[in-house]
């Protein structure tokens, strides 16, 4: 139950924000998970970057016991669980405050697809989600904020779309690993950033790129047909 | 009368702001007070951040009376002192003219509270002062500017939001310590970009987030129900 | 036919990219041709930047033919090879996905020449080309879009703006050889992000620079008149 | 004539700029003149910032005859020459194409003072020139460029306000020697970048702040009755 290779991964995957320099002090957290043995490894809560490792991710079941681990996992841990198990394919998570993805998450606005760099790796706009209730807000708050991604994604294909924006707080991405979710976020970032500007220069929020365009450049990258990279 | 450990924390907070790139040359100062001998330490003014080190941190009493140090205090220091005077609560005092705070102060316009990056910090938007009238720019200038920022506050908590604009010129922030309130400033810089962007991809400033979800993210990291972080 | 000077030449113009910071990850490719023997030299497939050396740039003929080297060249060589079919002046070619420039592409707008920053390196306004076909992009994409970048030119000299926008896409640059290709991408967005802030300022794309200064500044520093420089 | 202390000042403004980041490639340029000799120093032409040393500024006298050095002088010079012979009390020349600043120049518009980061340093709004006639491009083209800076402070005094925009160019500032004017080009710089922020949040470009303020700023830094710094 050690998982070594998972722990590593999951460590690097946080770091990776950091060196990509979306984290502001312990902002953000990646979690990574071990379907086979349904555990979840995920960044502690309130550890400076610098002092993660490893061996200080915390394991806990798809309940949120933990099962290995003296820190408190992060606050956002039940939001990770409801995505592991409300998106099967996935394994690994990221949530940040990244300044721009940020941004179109306090507009209350999708980042629409206007460019390739969006579409190598998200297959269309991506969504952001209605307000959360007051009672959900008072509630069970981080589930309740898993539940309002899950809600969105019911017409959507988390594989092709792997980040969502949370209205009035922030972006979550996933992908096939802890890895991938984290890459995506900072992709998720530079799209974020892309869009806002081309925004300005045309005035408004640009309509969609071209589907065919769109589509090209995420299936030469994903899925059967891909031919893209090593 | 040594205060060995205050003066390493004033040090070490006014590094924070260059270490975090909201410093240009010798701008901007962090101070810190011990409440039971009335002792303010503050960073000397005009001295690079690369030359400063505990040692040249000037101790103060309340009066603004230097009782150790052969630097000059920073000009800015009649201002922190008002501040501590009127939040009794307060350890900690920060001034910078970091960038995206300091546009918003130039506008006039107070940072609204739209986002959990926000709520995380500040329990509603960051006001923007007054402007100064000519009497007080030309008289007592700097213990004027702190005066504004008390009256703005007459019917805000300080506690609750560490921070102000003080009109025309740059943010103010504070907090139970030196280091809070560095962090504070870190904090309020990086909410200053994000409503920025979030203004320009919603047309206009947007209104306050849901009041429910400000008061979560605030009172999960403040206050006796707090149960964010280790 | 080992090339080593080539090769040493290419490898650095790629590495030029990332450490003027316009490449995330893997994004971005350089290419440099010797004419007389007919060999394209290109940055491999999805390698790390960290990972690249002059040893593991692709050798290839104008057709595409991998004359040496065990990795995929890019995925955007097609686009260089026609670049490089179609204008003969030219030694080297970069593609990045640069922030400003694309987010110029993406709003399918041209970078106007409205400062002399600009016209030291491009006689005048960067084009964005049309839209490709549903038909181009479903063919084969990546020549098509060399195709699309030569029919933008046919009016235009590209030894003069050695610049194109590739619409919903990003930038191309080209020059003398890899270097100067590479040195082009990098005044592309610093020019881009200049034009951006203009446009702002103006609260509209602005006109066209004065013409007498924009071909003073081109032809101070190119051309057989040139005097800039030692 | 060996001037070595000026050498070192011209040399050290020289990489200021450059470690402040306002440098693309070899962009950029000061000088010092030492007033009793009648000699200028200033950076050689298109030399990288790596290879700059004390020993490579070029001498020249105020005519542009060079009297010491193997290297072409900065482009730029004789623009540096009008600005010493017409401004009598300035002893240091910067010129970049520093990213903020230059985008003002580009929109034609001179940078408003609304704030205290902009007073500290300048006694009033930064003017933009007229565009240059012409004649005056075709003709003597960088002394043209100081002739039309001239006339703009007709009208202002150059040891007040030491920094102008060159129509659709970019920025020159001054100082007493050379390194305050390349200090004045990094708080340019900066202050470009505020008043950017200040007019997308304020919808337009915001009014000048209020007199007695830009006054009491300016003065307590400079003049007779300053009291600010050690």
């Amino acid at each position: 139950m050690l998982l070594p290779s998972l722990r590593e991964q999951v460590y690097r995957a946080n770091m990776l924000l950091f060196e990509h320099k979306l984290i502001t002090f312990t902002w953000g957290n990646v979690s990574g998970i071990d379907r086979e043995q349904g555990i979840v490894l995920i960044k502690p809560s309130g550890v400076p970057y610098e002092d993660l490792s490893p061996e200080n991710m915390v394991a806990l079941d798809l309940d949120g016991n933990v099962l290995e681990g003296d820190l408190k996992p992060s606050s956002d841990t039940p939001t990770h669980l409801v995505l592991y198990r409300a998106f099967e394919g996935i394994g690994g998570v990221t949530h940040t405050h990244s300044r721009a993805a940020t941004a179109w998450a306090q507009a209350g606005q999708g980042i629409p697809a206007i460019g390739t760099t969006h579409a190598d790796t998200f297959a269309g706009d991506i969504p952001c989600t209605r307000e959360m209730t007051r009672s959900e807000i008072e509630g069970e708050y981080e589930k309740e904020t898993g539940n309002v991604i899950v809600e969105r994604f019911q017409e959507l294909d988390p594989l092709n779309i792997p980040a969502v924006l949370v209205h009035s707080h922030g972006p979550f991405t996933w992908g096939k690993d802890a890895t991938a979710s984290a890459e995506n976020a900072v992709v998720l970032e530079e799209v974020a950033n892309m869009a806002y500007m081309s925004t300005v220069i045309n005035g408004s929020i640009p309509p969609q790129m071209s589907l065919p365009l769109l589509n090209k450049h995420f299936f030469r990258k994903h899925g059967s047909n891909a031919y893209y990279g090593q």
